[in-house]
């Protein structure tokens, strides 16, 4: 087994998380138990602070401090939308050369996993000895091989907890209630709305998520349908929902078109695409009492609801990838694998397996008609939720039989 | 004392809150205890449901379901928006009397205040021998006389620690970050989103409410200020924020005129006043990333948040009515007073001094210039809080020198 001498160097890539901090800390702790680990740096602002040289050295912080950041949501490293192409990734490459980093962990989504591909592979063109691993984050859920990726579950937790919350709130006000969820091409985050569901009426009553069109018609038919039924309906809508022809009905409805450095839309931030839907169920079906949350940042950052499955799992791959880089030598990207009911284990593959794919919803998550989720769902999504999921209970006593209006 | 036989009539209304029925189970169980009471009666969607005679008979629920319903949110015996008018407050009343209920008691805001007054009369008018009390609650916290009220602890709670979120969300991906909150007439809960600061350039930097004249100047320079003081801003905002004529801004700015029986106009479950303000910075102050959340209905019916203290209280006002009701035969409106850091104790007032009033915050809670709140704001709404707040953490490592770019 090969032994390389030199520094780790570890960053945080894109939107932050409920538990991208354990992933850091995991990464860290693990990396300075190693002998041939000289420094462990920690670079702010992901991939900018690298071409920077903005570093921490975090062999100098305390074990303490770091676990109690570990339970810190949000990027304690600070992130950035940089989308490295090549000559910024030879930058990259540059500066670990000149810091004699062996080691580089970066923590991110599908195209952080692009970034670590392509600074992995300008170290093998100049034939220095570099392991390169990506660290898998992501609220969306949308990284191919992996089971699941760390950050979801807690953002799950949120939602599903969220929509619990505005269930009963719609129950004692009844109307319409459209909740607007993260998910640009994927709708795990969308389909969570319905893992608090309980009493048989009990909503989100559907969920739209990009995976399935979207259709005006059978959007407000649902609606219309289960307001007959029930007196009330919530519903769960991806913000990433798109027509049949792949157009963001985001963009169809209101011609926005701001976009980030990676091209994708601007989607959160926003209450637009809840307020249009919200105006099309009032005009379109005469409904007066019609409100639209859109569930925003808090969904990725609010602090204290956090699922602890998530978060054992976020510190198990910041350590594996200390342990596949330094014991084993390996490049590649960490995946989570499920296997049993609840339990999951780690595997590493290679980079260009995960680099700029984007894995959506499989069609048995969700209901023939795509409007609802299916047990399958439940059955995958519940465990990430954690220990300590609350429950709702209702009053069942009995009617009082009238007196002035008796019969009635 | 007068011991007068009969039944009881619970009923909640309007908005629902974390806690609010820890006061309907408080009320219960402890009126369940006096031999006096006949039934325990509750009405289902609030005043609505007494006219329609729509009761559960409480007597008949177990007393460990009640203790589950208490630990659940929003108003678990539903509620209404209905507005009674002098006609409406006879009928209820004649209900009360054809089932012989001689307590009434209604846990609400200041508009329910008032109908408990009204009701309260008609009983005197009529001779019949009944007791109204007023059971106080209110995620706005702007009932006059009480310290704070029922459902505000809660609430603020959700706040503070979805702003904490903001807060880091915000530091790892810098830009303007626009967070509307609940609050027409009283800025208490905006207020709250500054409960969870801790280190100096901690945000929200600003905050804007009611009892101030929102200016579009001062929150332009406000924004521009800290911006170029910290490189990223984020901002607290009523959704009742005024200009200084005292015109809601979200009128002058959408035409927005949806309107409720009470004549408040819709200001929740939309996101237009973010998006307004977020344009206006985009536009005027050139600035790209500028996100806004409306925090939604989530901040009075999130699942999952709740202050242990405000739990507490709620519990307690409903048993307090029961006692004051039963036990001393008074009729009138719960308070809470502050009588320690931190304790409270309840004092009954009469129902005409809170009905249809609005408390607003005091100018001691408000920095100068109107923008901030004090540390004064801090001693009064930390407590409310509860216990197990949670708390965040930085890396606090030394930097590394530069070698490619040393001295830059």
């Amino acid at each position: 087994m090969a032994k390389l001498t030199g520094k780790v160097l570890i960053a945080q890539g894109g939107g932050p998380t409920a538990v991208i901090n354990q992933s850091l800390v995991g990464a860290v702790l693990e990396s300075r138990k190693f002998f041939e680990v000289t420094r462990v740096y920690g670079a702010t602002n992901g991939v900018r602070g690298i071409i920077n040289e903005d570093f921490l050295d975090l062999s100098q912080e305390t074990t303490h401090n770091l676990e109690q950041v570990a339970m810190t949501p949000s990027s304690a490293l600070l992130s950035t939308r940089d989308k490295p192409d090549d000559a910024y990734c030879r930058e990259i490459f540059k500066v670990c050369q000149a810091h004699d980093v062996r080691y580089f962990f970066y923590i991110g989504g599908n195209d952080s996993a692009d970034t670590v591909r392509i600074v992995n592979s300008n170290a093998e063109g100049a034939g220095y000895d570099m392991r390169c691993i990506h660290i898998p984050k992501t609220v969306d859920n949308d990284l191919v091989i992996n089971d699941h990726t760390p950050g979801f579950g807690s953002a799950a937790r949120y939602v599903a907890q969220a929509f619990m919350g505005y269930n009963l709130d719609n129950r004692a006000l009844p109307g319409v209630f459209i909740g607007i969820v993260m998910g640009r091409n994927a709708g795990f985050l969308t389909a969570s709305a319905t893992l608090g569901r309980k009493y048989e009426d009990d909503g989100p009553h559907h969920v739209y998520v990009p995976e399935r069109p979207f259709s005006e018609e059978q959007f407000l038919g649902d609606v219309k349908a289960t307001m007959e039924k029930h007196g009330r309906c919530l519903v769960a809508v991806s913000e990433g929902v798109m027509d049949k022809d792949g157009k963001p009905f985001m963009i169809r409805l209101s011609g926005s078109s701001e976009a980030d450095a990676h091209g994708n839309l601007q989607l959160s931030g926003s209450g637009a695409l809840g307020d249009m839907l919200s105006d099309l169920v009032k005009e379109k079906l005469k409904i007066k009492r019609v409100r639209a949350d859109t569930l925003g940042y808090a969904q990725r950052s609010y602090l204290g609801v956090v699922s602890d499955v998530d978060a054992h799992e976020a510190r198990e791959v910041g350590e594996k990838a200390a342990q596949f880089a330094i014991w084993h030598d390996q490049d590649g990207s960490i995946t989570i694998q499920r296997t049993g009911n609840y339990s999951v284990d780690y595997r590493l593959v290679a980079l260009e397996e995960i680099a700029a794919k984007t894995k959506r919803m499989p069609k048995e998550f969700l209901s023939l008609a795509g409007n609802d989720t299916t047990w399958d769902f439940y059955n995958y999504g519940r465990p990430l939720l954690g220990s300590g999921f609350p429950n709702v209970h209702r009053i069942r006593a009995p009617k009082v039989a009238r007196i002035l209006k008796n019969g009635k």
